[in-house]
């Protein structure tokens, strides 16, 4: 079988995971012959021949004898370049870069069929969940109708020891940063944002449709208190941070917001660490797909099959061009909303249901909740589903 | 886009799904041409064209134009004359025939690379869960330590009737049967016989070797009656036949057989009709796969994603000649056995550990309890987990 040599950029927790990987197996055609970090000199859990260890990325993007691009750096911007360039030099690239894919996945589509180029990003959406594998491979012929993604392992972490354990935010929050499972700063997995750059490449490969990250509504999990956690365990409920796209009659809508979710659906076994993926399809029907999505390992997983792809030259079947949404509005739900009291006050509902001291549940668009979210008030914004707001018509009086 | 003749072996319940979901698909470039059936003038509840039909299957298997052979008939010795002849003749194939890739996948294999031929069987093992496409490109460079799966969804629709509607095996079976989901002679279902050729064909694919469907030690679900439902009810456990195969230090284990199934357990909650893989990989992790395993359109969604396989050249990555291994014998295990007290009375085990008048729980190897089942006893054999004997030990005397 033929061999190839590949250059690897990041040597952090994927990169290392990659690297390993590869290491103890000595039959896979495929070795890293080149490595570009930032800081040659930082202490590292993994051995490395030093002779291997570059810091200028030219070394490797203009090694003719590497035929094959790693990419596993943090800064999205910066790995655009690196794979651009990588891409014009006639290189295969795998990354595991969400934020780059959904920020330039335009420029990176034309690249790859100018170039006639392999572009391939298994690990950037749940880790280890073949995620983007199969909704390239198998629904070719199929019709999505709803894809439903638990996407940041992180919050899932946070929202699994806050409902077993007890926790507070702040304290759940804590605690996955001392086990390396969310960052110093933890704004992108908390806040949403990474769960939308996931949702917005699932919905590439979904839908074929391009849509930026940022026209997808948003809630974190930030403003999650004890009195939510409370309330889903009284409704035997979990919250859970769920990205989901949903098209109807050639129209698409597409949020990222926590969602009580009731123990009929299966993305409610999925806990702490773990990553999950739903897709309804018009002759597949409901498929459930359920993998570690973080990890040094899982994550590695997910490039390493990339490298398979490679070697059998398996590629994505993208158009070149898409179709460009301008703005994606889910239509109105119901919300679970608590906040101050002057706040609840003052929101902006089609109808109120429930209105109790700390929590009301409204009707409403999640863009005008976003809205009042916006004017400074701290509003903890749970999706509630329709099932379960009957049953709680049996125990709350519904207005 | 170039565009593809295919010939159609089959018009029943999996045939006439791929023929309308190709049909409603205009777009996709594989077009049925010619459909071969035994009998033409029965009555169908799909319209095609009657020129498109035929009885002689040279007139599919010869002409020239047809690229693609889709077998989709239920004889698997006739099914094997066809695709060899399809192979031969320089055609592509896809095929949903669970029991002929198992019995035959030693000679499909070698005729395969003779001829350099393209031989897909997605639809053969669990429906719509693209178990094959997981395996045979996720975990190439991985290492698969242990797969389980509910592969059959007559089985599983059966059981998850016994426990929540309290019928018996019989009234479940016979309900099956009017829903379409067994057939009229339901024993390669419920004997476990089904399960043991998918399993056969998912260890091919996961360890590279070649097992009989034969020699993989089977236990069904004919003789679980309501003791078991009721003893799986208290001890808040389900039953669901499992077909399990197990790497340890490059031995391997493997058996179909009903287990007791704790909620903590993904499997746990895969009820009615569905089917479900886990595979438990050295890097990746946990992957759990959840989707319909029966059904037109699920099945016929497969068929349709090995269609697409074929219009981008994906192959499946198996070595031509495989490990043959002669037997496959679990290692000893705890079960829950039931059947008249003769019977149990004479079990020979290594340890038993319950003994109630209706049931025991016993150490013992499965070989040896097939054996006693051989000699004409009706026993009910569940497996049962050590984890849930550890429970067990607070509410019985454990001897």
């Amino acid at each position: 079988m033929k061999k190839y040599r590949a250059g690897l950029f990041g040597l952090g927790v994927v990169g290392s995971g990659v690297f390993q990987t590869l290491s103890n197996n000595k039959d896979f055609p495929i070795s890293i012959e080149k490595i570009a970090v930032k800081n040659p000199g930082k202490k590292r859990n993994i051995e490395v021949d030093a002779s291997k260890i570059y810091t200028d990325a030219s070394e490797l993007l203009e090694d003719e004898s590497l035929e094959i691009i790693i990419e596993l750096i943090n800064d999205p911007h910066e790995a655009f370049q690196i794979v651009s360039q990588a891409l014009r030099n006639g290189k295969k690239v795998v990354t595991a870069n969400k934020k780059m894919i959904s920020l330039y996945h335009q420029e990176l589509l034309q690249l790859s069929s100018e170039t006639d180029g392999t572009l391939l990003y298994e690990a950037a959406v749940c880790g280890s969940i073949p995620v983007i594998r199969l909704l390239d491979q198998q629904f070719g012929a199929d019709e999505i109708n709803k894809v439903t993604t638990i996407a940041n392992g992180t919050c899932n972490y946070i929202l699994t020891q806050m409902s077993a354990k007890g926790w507070s935010y702040t304290k759940a929050l804590q605690e996955a940063q001392n086990l390396g499972f969310a960052e110093l700063d933890p704004y992108s997995d908390v806040s949403g944002e990474d769960t939308r750059f996931k949702l917005s490449i699932i919905i590439l490969h979904s839908f074929g449709v391009h849509i930026k990250a940022d026209d997808i509504p948003m809630v974190g999990i930030e403003h999650i208190d004890d009195s939510a956690i409370e309330f889903a365990s009284e409704n035997k409920v979990k919250i859970k941070l769920v990205g989901q796209a949903i098209q109807k009659n050639g129209s698409l809508s597409a949020s990222v917001i926590p969602q009580f979710v009731e123990a009929s659906e299966d993305i409610f076994f999925v806990d702490e660490e773990y990553n999950a993926v739903q897709i309804d399809a018009k002759y597949a029907n409901r498929q459930f797909f359920k993998g570690k999505g973080a990890g040094s390992f899982p994550t590695s997983s997910a490039v390493v099959s990339n490298l398979s792809d490679i070697i059998y030259n398996r590629g994505y079947q993208l158009p070149a061009s898409l179709t460009t949404f301008k703005k994606i509005e889910p239509t109105s739900d119901y919300y679970y909303v608590a906040g101050n009291e002057e706040v609840l006050h003052h929101l902006n509902v089609e109808e109120i249901l429930v209105s109790e001291t700390n929590y009301k549940i409204v009707k409403a668009s999640l863009g005008t909740l976003l809205e009042t979210s916006k004017e400074g008030a701290a509003l903890s914004i749970i999706n509630l589903p329709e099932s379960l707001l009957k049953k709680l018509a049996n125990t709350h009086a519904i207005i």
